[in-house]
């Protein structure tokens, strides 16, 4: 009973005799002749069934036959077209593979590292003034604001400022420091703007895909919650007990290896619920969010409908 | 014998008599009429000199003496004039301080944080834009040329380019992400820039205060020898031994703790003599550098004569 196999990779689809012989074959140029490979089957199928006598039959081979025909492909002139094809399929995997989740980590990154980035030269910044007027720098707690401070002034009113009473500690400033010190400023301010541009884009992105986490955390928070899950994906079948102390991963190996205290909150740490309760509450309401979070992530995950004001009420309505 | 007694501090310069009665005084009100003390104390000499008998003497007061005197100051009255004189000397003392070596360090460090910052920003461009188009940023190794090219490209161009073949790895960039990308780039380009203005007025400084070093060793290596040092004084008095170690502070500790080799070369690795050596040479050129380096911060600390030209000279022609 001679038998006749069809068989399909990403090469084409291939019609084999019982003596292994091949008799037919589509070849795929593209991917997309591959994912439509059963039409092509279908297409073989009808040229050849009608040749089969009644005891033949069109198979698919099984893994012993397969050892059979696959010798046939070993063919040099085969390479470089499945050297093609499978590069083809590996991109397109690769790029099935980024989500919406990998751009929001994208941009929760780049919003803290700008952010530690303009922090880190408002501090050199600060170093380098305080040759020239000590106070001055120490009075002002906040970096954004020491560096519009210093580039409100006139470039006279920073002399004069500077070239000291007696009275003022510090050195004095030249003329010649003046214009580099400006352009420092100058960067920092466009750092903290570049930073609120892309908070803007990041809250964006939680608006299109994490609109539920997004209005229960806020953007930066569910951002970093996504961030340490590595998906979203993931994030939606966590343990709200897990969402609770996400980023609290050391105090809770601590935890387990010394005993020491269980951490309470994680990320979560910052969310203004937790930041303003009393000290002797936080832990309740770490819960209660990280309840609601579980909930948001899997609405978010399978597109669900928009029920983060609800689910932030009623958060809201057991604490006030 | 009754003595009179004249003292002076920084409230003022008094005279009393025997009796540690005040009988005169001149009060100072700004330090620049404690500076002139001599010439109060030299007033009130004329003054009452003439009325003393020739048993009487008008005296500094030894530490004796001084136990009866200073009572008088512990009156309150006197007590925020001494304040604010003292406030003013420290001040002034403090603004002594700070010299030209002071700028200089405060300018290199600013050309490195700077720097530091450029590259951690152009690593996070890199990363994100990798999801999109993983060949491109891997064909590119300097940060500065990558942040360029991405900014060459028209918003059509990236659109298209990065919209896949699906030859290509990486996911598709849609509109929305284009923009904030390209914040970032500009903002990388500018730090950059920023860094290159900042070297500039390091040259300028070191042109100023330090141009043997720099012309022997260049304006980043001269100021990073500076900045170990802590200040030209003290790079003055350093015997060229250290100078040639200077930066290479942990290879000398784990040398003198396990005797390992000892650093041949700390900041001054990256001098061109040295990076471009064969590696057998590089200590003598390091040792050569050293020796001239610590003649030329001599040099330059006794505001001397230019003659970095000719150290620079003697050290290529040596190893040429």
């Amino acid at each position: 009973m001679a038998q006749n196999y069809l068989f399909t990779n990403l090469l084409g689809s291939f019609v084999f005799d019982g003596q292994f012989n091949l008799i037919d074959s589509i070849n795929f140029n593209t991917l997309d002749d591959y994912s439509n490979s059963a039409k092509h089957e279908q297409k073989l199928a009808a040229t050849h069934k009608p040749k089969l006598t009644t005891q033949q039959l069109l198979e698919k081979p099984n893994s012993k036959i397969l050892q059979q025909i696959l010798p046939y492909f070993k063919d040099k002139t085969n390479f470089s077209h499945f050297y093609s094809q499978n590069m083809a399929m590996t991109a397109y995997l690769i790029k099935q593979a980024v989500n919406e989740d990998d751009f929001i980590i994208q941009a929760i990154n780049n919003v803290e590292e700008i952010d530690k980035v303009a922090n880190t030269l408002a501090k050199r910044l600060r170093e380098w003034y305080e040759l020239y007027n000590p106070e001055f720098s120490r009075s002002i707690e906040s970096h954004e604001m020491f560096v519009e401070l210093i580039l409100s002034k006139t470039k006279q009113e920073l002399l004069k400022e500077i070239k000291h009473d007696e009275n003022l500690l510090g050195a004095d400033l030249k003329k010649q420091d003046i214009e580099p010190m400006l352009n420092l400023a100058r960067s920092i301010r466009e750092l903290y703007s570049l930073k609120q541009k892309h908070t803007d884009y990041l809250e964006n992105l939680m608006d299109t895909y994490c609109k539920n986490i997004k209005e229960i955390a806020g953007a930066l928070i569910g951002a970093k919650l996504l961030e340490h899950a590595k998906s979203l994906r993931h994030l939606a079948v966590l343990p709200a007990s897990t969402i609770q102390i996400l980023g609290a991963e050391k105090a809770l190996f601590r935890h387990i290896k010394t005993n020491s205290r269980p951490p309470k909150y994680g990320v979560l740490i910052s969310h203004p619920f937790i930041s303003r309760a009393k000290q002797k509450d936080r832990g309740k309401i770490a819960r209660a969010l990280a309840n609601k979070l579980a909930l948001a992530a899997k609405v978010d995950y399978y597109k669900g409908e928009f029920i983060g004001d609800k689910l932030r009420a009623e958060i809201e309505k057991k604490f006030s």
